[in-house]
Protein backbone atom coordinates (compact mmCIF):
# COMPACT_ATOMS: atom_id res chain seq x y z
CA UNK A 1 0.00 0.00 0.00
CA UNK A 2 3.14 2.27 1.02
CA UNK A 3 6.23 1.94 -0.20
CA UNK A 4 8.06 4.03 2.87
CA UNK A 5 6.26 4.85 5.89
CA UNK A 6 7.68 7.69 8.24
CA UNK A 7 6.43 7.47 12.01
CA UNK A 8 7.26 10.47 13.36
CA UNK A 9 7.26 9.67 17.53
CA UNK A 10 7.82 5.53 18.23
CA UNK A 11 5.41 5.24 21.44
CA UNK A 12 2.71 2.95 22.26
CA UNK A 13 1.05 4.22 19.65
CA UNK A 14 2.80 4.89 17.11
CA UNK A 15 4.94 1.68 17.58
CA UNK A 16 1.65 -0.30 17.41
CA UNK A 17 1.05 0.99 14.15
CA UNK A 18 4.35 0.57 12.44
CA UNK A 19 3.71 -3.32 13.58
CA UNK A 20 0.17 -3.88 12.78
CA UNK A 21 1.14 -1.81 9.08
CA UNK A 22 4.32 -4.43 8.85
CA UNK A 23 1.95 -7.84 10.16
CA UNK A 24 -0.19 -6.53 7.59
CA UNK A 25 1.92 -6.34 4.54
CA UNK A 26 0.77 -2.75 4.02
CA UNK A 27 4.61 -1.32 3.91
CA UNK A 28 7.94 -1.83 2.67
CA UNK A 29 10.05 0.20 4.52
CA UNK A 30 9.32 1.84 8.10
CA UNK A 31 11.08 4.97 8.90
CA UNK A 32 11.23 6.70 12.54
CA UNK A 33 11.67 9.94 13.65
CA UNK A 34 12.52 11.45 17.31
CA UNK A 35 14.16 14.21 18.49
CA UNK A 36 18.18 13.65 19.99
CA UNK A 37 17.14 12.77 23.31
CA UNK A 38 14.88 10.10 21.51
CA UNK A 39 17.72 7.82 20.13
CA UNK A 40 17.63 5.33 22.68
CA UNK A 41 14.06 4.62 22.36
CA UNK A 42 14.41 4.75 18.26
CA UNK A 43 17.32 2.51 18.99
CA UNK A 44 14.94 0.26 20.58
CA UNK A 45 12.13 0.01 18.22
CA UNK A 46 14.75 -0.80 15.44
CA UNK A 47 16.23 -3.73 17.52
CA UNK A 48 12.63 -5.26 18.36
CA UNK A 49 12.05 -4.94 14.73
CA UNK A 50 9.16 -2.13 14.68
CA UNK A 51 11.13 0.05 12.33
CA UNK A 52 13.94 -0.39 9.92
CA UNK A 53 15.64 2.74 10.19
CA UNK A 54 15.41 5.89 12.10
CA UNK A 55 16.50 9.49 11.63
CA UNK A 56 16.68 12.88 13.88
CA UNK A 57 16.88 14.85 11.00
CA UNK A 58 13.50 15.39 9.41
CA UNK A 59 14.76 16.34 6.00
CA UNK A 60 15.90 12.71 5.85
CA UNK A 61 13.37 10.86 7.89
CA UNK A 62 10.44 12.00 5.34
CA UNK A 63 12.95 12.12 1.93
CA UNK A 64 10.24 10.12 -0.58
CA UNK A 65 8.38 8.46 2.26
CA UNK A 66 4.46 8.50 0.87
CA UNK A 67 2.79 8.45 3.94
CA UNK A 68 3.69 10.64 7.03
CA UNK A 69 2.34 9.56 10.55
CA UNK A 70 2.34 12.15 13.16
CA UNK A 71 2.35 9.83 16.58
CA UNK A 72 3.63 12.50 18.73
CA UNK A 73 1.89 13.58 21.92
CA UNK A 74 -1.22 16.25 20.78
CA UNK A 75 0.94 19.15 22.05
CA UNK A 76 3.81 18.85 20.19
CA UNK A 77 1.76 18.61 16.70
CA UNK A 78 2.57 22.24 15.63
CA UNK A 79 6.22 21.71 16.40
CA UNK A 80 5.74 18.55 14.16
CA UNK A 81 4.16 20.76 10.99
CA UNK A 82 6.88 23.13 11.50
CA UNK A 83 9.22 20.83 11.00
CA UNK A 84 7.54 18.91 8.44
CA UNK A 85 6.40 22.37 6.29
CA UNK A 86 9.71 22.77 4.35
CA UNK A 87 9.36 19.00 2.64
CA UNK A 88 6.03 19.14 2.50
CA UNK A 89 5.39 16.61 -0.71
CA UNK A 90 1.77 16.93 -3.07
CA UNK A 91 2.10 13.20 -3.24
CA UNK A 92 2.49 12.20 0.50
CA UNK A 93 -0.54 11.01 2.73
CA UNK A 94 -0.28 12.90 6.22
CA UNK A 95 -2.03 11.90 9.32
CA UNK A 96 -1.77 12.62 12.95
CA UNK A 97 -3.21 10.34 16.29
CA UNK A 98 -4.13 13.06 18.22
CA UNK A 99 -6.95 12.82 21.05
CA UNK A 100 -8.67 16.27 20.15
CA UNK A 101 -8.74 17.75 16.55
CA UNK A 102 -9.98 20.97 16.79
CA UNK A 103 -6.26 22.18 18.23
CA UNK A 104 -4.41 19.67 15.33
CA UNK A 105 -6.55 21.87 12.42
CA UNK A 106 -5.76 25.30 14.49
CA UNK A 107 -2.10 24.01 14.48
CA UNK A 108 -1.61 23.71 10.97
CA UNK A 109 -3.90 26.68 10.18
CA UNK A 110 -0.95 28.60 12.30
CA UNK A 111 1.71 27.28 10.52
CA UNK A 112 0.66 26.69 6.99
CA UNK A 113 -2.09 29.35 6.66
CA UNK A 114 -4.31 26.39 6.14
CA UNK A 115 -4.92 23.04 6.60
CA UNK A 116 -3.10 21.24 3.25
CA UNK A 117 -5.49 19.20 1.58
CA UNK A 118 -3.64 16.14 2.15
CA UNK A 119 -3.37 16.30 6.00
CA UNK A 120 -5.92 14.15 7.34
CA UNK A 121 -7.02 14.79 10.91
CA UNK A 122 -7.08 11.30 12.54
CA UNK A 123 -8.11 9.85 15.98
CA UNK A 124 -8.01 5.77 17.01
CA UNK A 125 -9.62 5.56 20.15
CA UNK A 126 -7.80 2.75 21.66
CA UNK A 127 -5.12 3.28 24.52
CA UNK A 128 -3.29 1.40 26.54
CA UNK A 129 -2.05 1.46 30.73
CA UNK A 130 1.65 1.03 29.40
CA UNK A 131 3.28 3.28 27.19
CA UNK A 132 6.54 3.06 25.08
CA UNK A 133 7.30 1.01 21.80
CA UNK A 134 8.03 -2.02 24.30
CA UNK A 135 4.17 -1.63 25.09
CA UNK A 136 3.54 -1.33 21.53
CA UNK A 137 1.16 -4.13 20.32
CA UNK A 138 0.51 -5.60 16.87
CA UNK A 139 -3.64 -5.98 17.58
CA UNK A 140 -4.16 -2.84 19.69
CA UNK A 141 -6.62 -1.09 16.47
CA UNK A 142 -8.48 -4.45 15.66
CA UNK A 143 -11.86 -3.66 16.32
CA UNK A 144 -11.63 0.13 17.97
CA UNK A 145 -13.21 2.76 16.79
CA UNK A 146 -11.28 5.56 14.44
CA UNK A 147 -12.56 8.94 13.86
CA UNK A 148 -11.07 10.76 10.31
CA UNK A 149 -12.22 14.48 11.04
CA UNK A 150 -11.39 15.91 7.08
CA UNK A 151 -12.10 19.36 6.04
CA UNK A 152 -13.67 20.70 2.60
CA UNK A 153 -10.77 21.03 1.12
CA UNK A 154 -9.37 17.85 2.51
CA UNK A 155 -8.13 15.52 -0.76
CA UNK A 156 -10.42 12.68 -1.26
CA UNK A 157 -7.75 10.52 -2.60
CA UNK A 158 -5.66 11.20 0.54
CA UNK A 159 -8.43 10.52 2.89
CA UNK A 160 -9.36 7.48 1.04
CA UNK A 161 -6.02 6.02 1.32
CA UNK A 162 -6.04 6.54 5.19
CA UNK A 163 -9.41 5.35 5.59
CA UNK A 164 -7.95 2.19 3.63
CA UNK A 165 -4.67 1.94 5.92
CA UNK A 166 -6.89 1.85 9.10
CA UNK A 167 -9.45 -0.65 8.30
CA UNK A 168 -6.63 -2.66 6.65
CA UNK A 169 -5.28 -2.87 10.36
CA UNK A 170 -8.68 -3.38 11.79
CA UNK A 171 -10.08 -0.60 13.07
CA UNK A 172 -13.76 0.58 12.07
CA UNK A 173 -13.68 3.70 10.49
CA UNK A 174 -15.93 6.73 11.44
CA UNK A 175 -15.92 10.10 9.59
CA UNK A 176 -17.32 13.23 11.68
CA UNK A 177 -16.67 16.80 11.76
CA UNK A 178 -13.73 18.40 13.86
CA UNK A 179 -16.27 20.15 16.24
CA UNK A 180 -18.38 16.85 16.80
CA UNK A 181 -15.47 14.63 17.37
CA UNK A 182 -13.77 17.05 19.94
CA UNK A 183 -17.78 17.37 21.70
CA UNK A 184 -18.41 13.83 21.73
CA UNK A 185 -14.48 12.28 23.10
CA UNK A 186 -15.12 15.28 25.82
CA UNK A 187 -18.51 13.81 26.92
CA UNK A 188 -16.58 9.97 27.01
CA UNK A 189 -13.33 10.59 27.20
CA UNK A 190 -12.10 13.70 28.55
CA UNK A 191 -14.52 14.54 31.65
CA UNK A 192 -14.54 11.39 32.59
CA UNK A 193 -10.77 11.51 33.11
CA UNK A 194 -11.06 14.67 34.82
CA UNK A 195 -13.63 13.31 37.22
CA UNK A 196 -11.26 10.70 37.86
CA UNK A 197 -8.29 13.12 38.65
CA UNK A 198 -10.40 14.98 40.49
CA UNK A 199 -12.17 12.50 43.11
CA UNK A 200 -8.29 11.03 43.50
CA UNK A 201 -6.97 14.66 44.15
CA UNK A 202 -9.95 15.43 46.74
CA UNK A 203 -9.47 12.12 48.33
CA UNK A 204 -5.79 11.57 48.26
CA UNK A 205 -5.77 14.81 50.79
CA UNK A 206 -7.33 13.24 53.11
CA UNK A 207 -5.58 9.50 52.79
CA UNK A 208 -2.39 11.38 54.09
CA UNK A 209 -3.94 11.86 56.67
CA UNK A 210 -6.58 8.89 57.36
CA UNK A 211 -5.20 6.09 54.98
CA UNK A 212 -8.68 6.10 54.20
CA UNK A 213 -7.90 3.92 50.83
CA UNK A 214 -6.61 1.24 52.58
CA UNK A 215 -10.62 0.69 53.30
CA UNK A 216 -11.69 0.96 49.52
CA UNK A 217 -12.31 -2.05 47.04
CA UNK A 218 -12.26 -3.24 43.84
CA UNK A 219 -15.07 -0.63 42.48
CA UNK A 220 -12.46 2.02 43.64
CA UNK A 221 -9.78 0.34 41.67
CA UNK A 222 -12.17 0.24 38.29
CA UNK A 223 -13.30 3.82 39.07
CA UNK A 224 -10.49 5.68 39.01
CA UNK A 225 -8.19 3.66 36.45
CA UNK A 226 -8.01 6.02 34.52
CA UNK A 227 -6.42 8.65 36.84
CA UNK A 228 -3.10 6.65 36.40
CA UNK A 229 -3.12 8.00 32.91
CA UNK A 230 0.18 10.20 32.08
CA UNK A 231 -0.16 13.60 33.73
CA UNK A 232 1.29 15.67 30.87
CA UNK A 233 -0.64 13.94 27.73
CA UNK A 234 -3.87 14.79 29.49
CA UNK A 235 -3.35 18.19 31.18
CA UNK A 236 -2.37 18.91 27.29
CA UNK A 237 -5.57 16.92 26.42
CA UNK A 238 -8.31 18.97 28.26
CA UNK A 239 -6.66 22.41 27.76
CA UNK A 240 -6.82 21.65 23.93
CA UNK A 241 -10.46 20.51 24.53
CA UNK A 242 -11.41 23.15 27.30
CA UNK A 243 -13.99 24.77 25.17
CA UNK A 244 -15.63 21.72 25.19
CA UNK A 245 -15.15 20.22 28.92
CA UNK A 246 -15.94 23.90 30.92
CA UNK A 247 -19.61 23.47 29.80
CA UNK A 248 -19.75 19.74 30.69
CA UNK A 249 -18.25 20.45 34.04
CA UNK A 250 -20.96 23.02 34.80
CA UNK A 251 -23.49 20.31 33.60
CA UNK A 252 -22.16 17.72 35.73
CA UNK A 253 -22.08 19.97 38.64
CA UNK A 254 -26.18 20.61 37.71
CA UNK A 255 -26.48 16.56 37.78
CA UNK A 256 -25.01 16.53 41.58
CA UNK A 257 -27.17 19.12 42.61
CA UNK A 258 -30.33 17.56 41.37
CA UNK A 259 -28.79 14.25 43.76
CA UNK A 260 -28.16 16.72 46.69
CA UNK A 261 -31.85 17.94 46.39
CA UNK A 262 -32.73 14.58 45.92
CA UNK A 263 -31.16 13.03 48.88
CA UNK A 264 -31.90 16.48 50.56
CA UNK A 265 -35.32 16.38 50.44
CA UNK A 266 -35.41 12.63 50.86
CA UNK A 267 -36.95 11.58 47.25
CA UNK A 268 -35.58 7.90 47.34
CA UNK A 269 -37.54 7.24 44.79
CA UNK A 270 -36.73 9.33 42.30
CA UNK A 271 -32.76 8.84 43.02
CA UNK A 272 -34.20 5.04 42.38
CA UNK A 273 -35.22 6.08 38.71
CA UNK A 274 -31.98 7.86 37.88
CA UNK A 275 -29.47 4.95 39.20
CA UNK A 276 -31.96 2.88 37.05
CA UNK A 277 -32.00 4.95 34.28
CA UNK A 278 -28.21 5.33 34.47
CA UNK A 279 -27.72 1.43 34.79
CA UNK A 280 -29.99 0.39 31.71
CA UNK A 281 -28.01 3.28 29.91
CA UNK A 282 -24.86 1.68 30.40
CA UNK A 283 -25.90 -1.70 29.12
CA UNK A 284 -26.84 0.22 25.94
CA UNK A 285 -23.01 1.52 26.00
CA UNK A 286 -22.18 -2.24 26.91
CA UNK A 287 -24.29 -3.57 23.63
CA UNK A 288 -22.54 -1.60 21.61
CA UNK A 289 -19.01 -2.08 21.90
CA UNK A 290 -19.77 -5.65 21.78
CA UNK A 291 -21.04 -5.14 18.36
CA UNK B 1 -16.70 -23.04 66.38
CA UNK B 2 -20.60 -22.62 66.21
CA UNK B 3 -23.08 -25.51 66.25
CA UNK B 4 -25.58 -23.72 64.39
CA UNK B 5 -25.44 -20.61 61.97
CA UNK B 6 -28.71 -18.85 61.09
CA UNK B 7 -28.15 -16.82 57.35
CA UNK B 8 -30.81 -14.35 56.91
CA UNK B 9 -31.01 -13.62 53.21
CA UNK B 10 -28.99 -16.18 51.70
CA UNK B 11 -27.74 -14.08 48.51
CA UNK B 12 -24.44 -13.34 47.37
CA UNK B 13 -23.14 -12.66 50.94
CA UNK B 14 -24.87 -14.66 52.61
CA UNK B 15 -23.95 -17.61 50.43
CA UNK B 16 -20.64 -17.00 50.53
CA UNK B 17 -20.54 -16.36 54.08
CA UNK B 18 -22.35 -20.02 54.25
CA UNK B 19 -19.92 -21.33 52.01
CA UNK B 20 -16.73 -20.28 53.89
CA UNK B 21 -18.02 -20.74 57.36
CA UNK B 22 -18.57 -24.61 55.91
CA UNK B 23 -15.27 -25.05 53.68
CA UNK B 24 -13.53 -23.97 56.59
CA UNK B 25 -15.37 -26.19 59.47
CA UNK B 26 -16.42 -23.65 61.59
CA UNK B 27 -19.96 -24.14 61.81
CA UNK B 28 -21.74 -27.59 61.99
CA UNK B 29 -25.65 -26.59 60.55
CA UNK B 30 -26.04 -23.71 58.63
CA UNK B 31 -29.76 -22.69 58.37
CA UNK B 32 -31.17 -20.40 55.89
CA UNK B 33 -34.17 -17.66 56.71
CA UNK B 34 -36.05 -16.10 54.00
CA UNK B 35 -39.46 -14.48 52.95
CA UNK B 36 -42.14 -16.99 51.31
CA UNK B 37 -41.47 -15.46 48.07
CA UNK B 38 -37.58 -16.09 48.81
CA UNK B 39 -38.42 -19.89 48.77
CA UNK B 40 -37.19 -20.89 45.72
CA UNK B 41 -33.84 -18.69 46.35
CA UNK B 42 -33.59 -20.92 49.77
CA UNK B 43 -34.21 -24.51 48.14
CA UNK B 44 -31.57 -23.41 45.39
CA UNK B 45 -29.40 -22.90 48.38
CA UNK B 46 -30.12 -26.04 49.76
CA UNK B 47 -29.94 -28.04 46.53
CA UNK B 48 -26.39 -26.18 46.05
CA UNK B 49 -25.42 -27.49 49.65
CA UNK B 50 -24.83 -24.02 50.78
CA UNK B 51 -26.82 -24.50 53.72
CA UNK B 52 -28.84 -27.73 55.70
CA UNK B 53 -32.13 -26.45 56.03
CA UNK B 54 -34.26 -23.27 55.71
CA UNK B 55 -37.58 -21.59 57.44
CA UNK B 56 -39.51 -19.17 56.18
CA UNK B 57 -41.02 -18.87 60.15
CA UNK B 58 -38.12 -17.33 62.23
CA UNK B 59 -39.25 -18.46 65.53
CA UNK B 60 -38.20 -22.02 63.89
CA UNK B 61 -34.97 -20.46 61.89
CA UNK B 62 -33.50 -19.48 64.94
CA UNK B 63 -34.01 -21.82 67.61
CA UNK B 64 -30.72 -23.00 69.31
CA UNK B 65 -28.69 -21.33 66.72
CA UNK B 66 -25.43 -19.68 68.42
CA UNK B 67 -24.87 -17.16 65.35
CA UNK B 68 -27.45 -15.50 63.48
CA UNK B 69 -25.84 -13.33 60.69
CA UNK B 70 -27.95 -10.61 59.09
CA UNK B 71 -27.34 -10.63 55.06
CA UNK B 72 -30.18 -8.53 53.74
CA UNK B 73 -30.04 -5.39 51.79
CA UNK B 74 -29.45 -2.32 54.87
CA UNK B 75 -32.98 -1.02 54.10
CA UNK B 76 -34.33 -4.28 55.53
CA UNK B 77 -32.32 -4.83 59.02
CA UNK B 78 -35.08 -2.64 61.05
CA UNK B 79 -37.62 -5.10 59.79
CA UNK B 80 -35.51 -8.06 60.41
CA UNK B 81 -34.23 -6.70 64.19
CA UNK B 82 -38.21 -6.85 64.61
CA UNK B 83 -38.87 -10.04 63.35
CA UNK B 84 -36.10 -11.33 65.26
CA UNK B 85 -36.80 -9.48 68.74
CA UNK B 86 -39.55 -11.78 70.49
CA UNK B 87 -36.69 -14.66 70.34
CA UNK B 88 -33.14 -12.54 70.67
CA UNK B 89 -31.06 -14.54 72.96
CA UNK B 90 -28.31 -13.59 75.01
CA UNK B 91 -26.68 -17.00 74.60
CA UNK B 92 -26.50 -16.00 70.33
CA UNK B 93 -24.03 -13.81 68.94
CA UNK B 94 -25.43 -11.57 66.22
CA UNK B 95 -23.98 -9.97 63.51
CA UNK B 96 -24.94 -8.14 60.09
CA UNK B 97 -23.19 -7.33 57.10
CA UNK B 98 -24.85 -3.91 55.89
CA UNK B 99 -22.55 -1.29 53.72
CA UNK B 100 -23.42 1.45 56.25
CA UNK B 101 -23.57 1.23 59.94
CA UNK B 102 -25.10 4.47 61.54
CA UNK B 103 -28.52 3.46 60.11
CA UNK B 104 -27.91 -0.36 61.60
CA UNK B 105 -27.23 1.09 64.81
CA UNK B 106 -30.50 3.14 64.54
CA UNK B 107 -32.57 0.94 63.50
CA UNK B 108 -31.63 -1.42 66.29
CA UNK B 109 -32.23 1.79 68.49
CA UNK B 110 -35.39 2.03 67.10
CA UNK B 111 -36.64 -2.01 67.65
CA UNK B 112 -34.94 -2.32 71.20
CA UNK B 113 -35.08 1.15 72.49
CA UNK B 114 -30.87 0.66 72.63
CA UNK B 115 -27.93 -1.42 70.93
CA UNK B 116 -28.18 -5.25 72.19
CA UNK B 117 -24.89 -5.94 73.43
CA UNK B 118 -24.07 -9.22 71.49
CA UNK B 119 -25.24 -7.97 68.06
CA UNK B 120 -21.86 -6.76 65.88
CA UNK B 121 -22.32 -4.26 63.45
CA UNK B 122 -19.85 -5.93 60.77
CA UNK B 123 -19.07 -4.64 56.99
CA UNK B 124 -17.26 -6.88 54.86
CA UNK B 125 -16.13 -4.77 51.93
CA UNK B 126 -16.35 -7.49 49.32
CA UNK B 127 -19.23 -7.68 46.27
CA UNK B 128 -19.14 -9.45 43.17
CA UNK B 129 -20.80 -8.11 39.91
CA UNK B 130 -23.36 -10.88 39.80
CA UNK B 131 -26.00 -11.32 42.95
CA UNK B 132 -27.75 -14.14 43.74
CA UNK B 133 -26.57 -17.55 45.93
CA UNK B 134 -25.88 -19.29 42.64
CA UNK B 135 -22.96 -16.35 42.48
CA UNK B 136 -21.72 -17.41 46.20
CA UNK B 137 -18.00 -17.90 46.05
CA UNK B 138 -16.36 -19.70 49.09
CA UNK B 139 -13.31 -17.11 49.29
CA UNK B 140 -15.16 -13.93 48.35
CA UNK B 141 -13.47 -12.54 51.64
CA UNK B 142 -10.31 -13.80 51.75
CA UNK B 143 -7.86 -10.78 51.92
CA UNK B 144 -11.04 -8.40 52.06
CA UNK B 145 -11.17 -5.68 54.75
CA UNK B 146 -14.07 -6.60 56.83
CA UNK B 147 -14.69 -3.69 59.32
CA UNK B 148 -16.57 -4.42 63.11
CA UNK B 149 -17.90 -1.01 64.52
CA UNK B 150 -18.90 -1.82 68.50
CA UNK B 151 -20.25 0.16 70.43
CA UNK B 152 -19.27 1.13 74.39
CA UNK B 153 -21.34 -1.42 75.87
CA UNK B 154 -20.81 -4.07 73.47
CA UNK B 155 -20.23 -7.83 74.89
CA UNK B 156 -16.50 -8.49 74.35
CA UNK B 157 -16.99 -12.37 73.97
CA UNK B 158 -19.29 -11.83 71.27
CA UNK B 159 -17.22 -9.30 69.60
CA UNK B 160 -14.20 -11.68 69.87
CA UNK B 161 -16.32 -14.35 67.93
CA UNK B 162 -17.14 -12.17 65.49
CA UNK B 163 -13.94 -11.36 64.71
CA UNK B 164 -12.52 -14.55 64.90
CA UNK B 165 -15.41 -15.68 62.61
CA UNK B 166 -14.37 -13.46 59.61
CA UNK B 167 -10.41 -14.24 60.40
CA UNK B 168 -11.31 -17.77 59.54
CA UNK B 169 -12.58 -17.04 56.76
CA UNK B 170 -9.87 -14.85 55.36
CA UNK B 171 -11.26 -11.15 55.97
CA UNK B 172 -8.37 -8.89 57.80
CA UNK B 173 -10.12 -7.64 60.05
CA UNK B 174 -10.29 -3.93 61.28
CA UNK B 175 -12.60 -1.95 64.46
CA UNK B 176 -13.51 1.65 64.14
CA UNK B 177 -15.94 3.36 65.39
CA UNK B 178 -19.74 3.68 63.65
CA UNK B 179 -19.07 7.33 62.55
CA UNK B 180 -15.53 7.17 61.14
CA UNK B 181 -17.02 4.01 59.13
CA UNK B 182 -19.94 5.59 57.57
CA UNK B 183 -17.40 8.71 56.43
CA UNK B 184 -14.64 6.77 55.35
CA UNK B 185 -17.33 4.28 53.18
CA UNK B 186 -19.31 7.59 51.68
CA UNK B 187 -15.43 9.15 50.50
CA UNK B 188 -14.29 5.42 48.76
CA UNK B 189 -16.84 4.15 48.14
CA UNK B 190 -20.39 5.40 48.06
CA UNK B 191 -19.24 8.87 46.79
CA UNK B 192 -17.55 7.26 43.42
CA UNK B 193 -20.90 5.29 43.04
CA UNK B 194 -23.22 7.79 42.73
CA UNK B 195 -20.71 10.17 40.52
CA UNK B 196 -20.96 7.09 37.72
CA UNK B 197 -24.45 6.77 38.39
CA UNK B 198 -24.76 10.90 37.79
CA UNK B 199 -22.65 10.32 34.72
CA UNK B 200 -23.77 7.89 33.20
CA UNK B 201 -27.55 9.35 33.89
CA UNK B 202 -25.89 12.74 32.10
CA UNK B 203 -24.52 11.12 29.36
CA UNK B 204 -27.28 8.02 29.10
CA UNK B 205 -29.76 11.10 28.05
CA UNK B 206 -27.61 12.59 25.12
CA UNK B 207 -26.52 9.55 23.82
CA UNK B 208 -30.14 8.06 22.95
CA UNK B 209 -30.14 11.53 20.02
CA UNK B 210 -26.10 10.90 19.67
CA UNK B 211 -25.14 7.41 20.22
CA UNK B 212 -21.97 9.47 21.61
CA UNK B 213 -21.34 5.98 23.52
CA UNK B 214 -19.95 4.02 20.36
CA UNK B 215 -17.03 6.08 20.23
CA UNK B 216 -16.35 5.40 24.29
CA UNK B 217 -13.03 3.25 24.93
CA UNK B 218 -12.36 0.67 27.79
CA UNK B 219 -11.35 3.67 30.10
CA UNK B 220 -14.89 4.79 29.96
CA UNK B 221 -16.07 0.79 30.67
CA UNK B 222 -13.78 0.44 33.52
CA UNK B 223 -14.98 4.14 35.28
CA UNK B 224 -18.86 3.43 34.52
CA UNK B 225 -18.41 -0.11 35.61
CA UNK B 226 -20.06 0.63 39.23
CA UNK B 227 -23.05 2.36 37.75
CA UNK B 228 -24.30 -1.28 37.21
CA UNK B 229 -24.48 -2.00 40.26
CA UNK B 230 -28.08 -2.37 41.73
CA UNK B 231 -30.24 0.75 41.59
CA UNK B 232 -32.14 -0.51 44.54
CA UNK B 233 -29.25 -1.24 46.50
CA UNK B 234 -27.36 1.87 45.88
CA UNK B 235 -30.36 3.70 46.29
CA UNK B 236 -31.02 2.81 49.68
CA UNK B 237 -27.18 2.89 50.71
CA UNK B 238 -27.49 6.59 49.41
CA UNK B 239 -30.44 7.38 51.35
CA UNK B 240 -28.85 5.54 54.59
CA UNK B 241 -24.90 7.47 54.66
CA UNK B 242 -27.01 10.89 53.15
CA UNK B 243 -25.39 13.18 55.93
CA UNK B 244 -21.82 11.86 55.05
CA UNK B 245 -22.59 11.98 51.26
CA UNK B 246 -23.90 15.66 51.00
CA UNK B 247 -20.89 17.27 52.82
CA UNK B 248 -18.97 15.23 50.15
CA UNK B 249 -20.80 15.95 47.25
CA UNK B 250 -20.49 19.63 47.80
CA UNK B 251 -16.79 19.38 48.26
CA UNK B 252 -16.23 17.79 44.50
CA UNK B 253 -18.53 20.85 43.39
CA UNK B 254 -16.05 22.89 44.78
CA UNK B 255 -13.02 21.04 43.33
CA UNK B 256 -13.96 20.63 40.00
CA UNK B 257 -15.01 24.31 40.15
CA UNK B 258 -10.99 24.58 40.86
CA UNK B 259 -10.46 22.90 37.47
CA UNK B 260 -12.68 25.19 35.86
CA UNK B 261 -10.73 28.13 36.78
CA UNK B 262 -7.36 26.72 36.32
CA UNK B 263 -8.44 25.64 32.56
CA UNK B 264 -10.60 29.11 32.28
CA UNK B 265 -7.54 30.45 33.33
CA UNK B 266 -4.99 28.75 31.41
CA UNK B 267 -3.19 27.67 34.35
CA UNK B 268 -2.28 24.15 33.23
CA UNK B 269 0.65 24.15 35.32
CA UNK B 270 -1.53 24.01 38.14
CA UNK B 271 -3.55 21.00 36.41
CA UNK B 272 -0.64 19.45 35.48
CA UNK B 273 0.39 19.43 39.26
CA UNK B 274 -3.29 18.26 40.68
CA UNK B 275 -3.47 15.28 37.91
CA UNK B 276 0.78 14.73 38.92
CA UNK B 277 -0.57 14.42 42.43
CA UNK B 278 -3.30 12.10 41.87
CA UNK B 279 -2.00 9.75 39.85
CA UNK B 280 0.81 9.29 42.48
CA UNK B 281 -2.03 9.00 44.94
CA UNK B 282 -3.53 6.32 43.40
CA UNK B 283 0.01 4.16 42.88
CA UNK B 284 -0.40 4.53 47.26
CA UNK B 285 -3.98 2.92 46.89
CA UNK B 286 -2.59 0.46 44.67
CA UNK B 287 0.28 0.30 47.10
CA UNK B 288 -1.80 -0.43 50.27
CA UNK B 289 -4.23 -2.95 48.50
CA UNK B 290 -0.82 -4.91 47.53
CA UNK B 291 -0.18 -5.72 50.93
Amino acid sequence: MFKRVCVIGVGLIGGSIAKAARANGLVETLVGFGRLDDVENLQLAKDLNVIDEFYTDIETAVTEADCVIIATPVAATENILRLLKPFWSKDTVYFDVGSTKGNVVAAAETVFGFVPDNFIPAHPIAGAENSGVQAALVDLFVNKRLILTPLENTDAVALQKTQQFWEKIGAVVSIMDVQQHDSVLAATSHLPHLLAFALVDMLGRRDEQEEIFKYAAGGFRDFTRIASSDPIMWQAICAANKLELLPLLEQFKTELTKIQNLLETGNYLKLFELFSYANTARERFLNQTKN
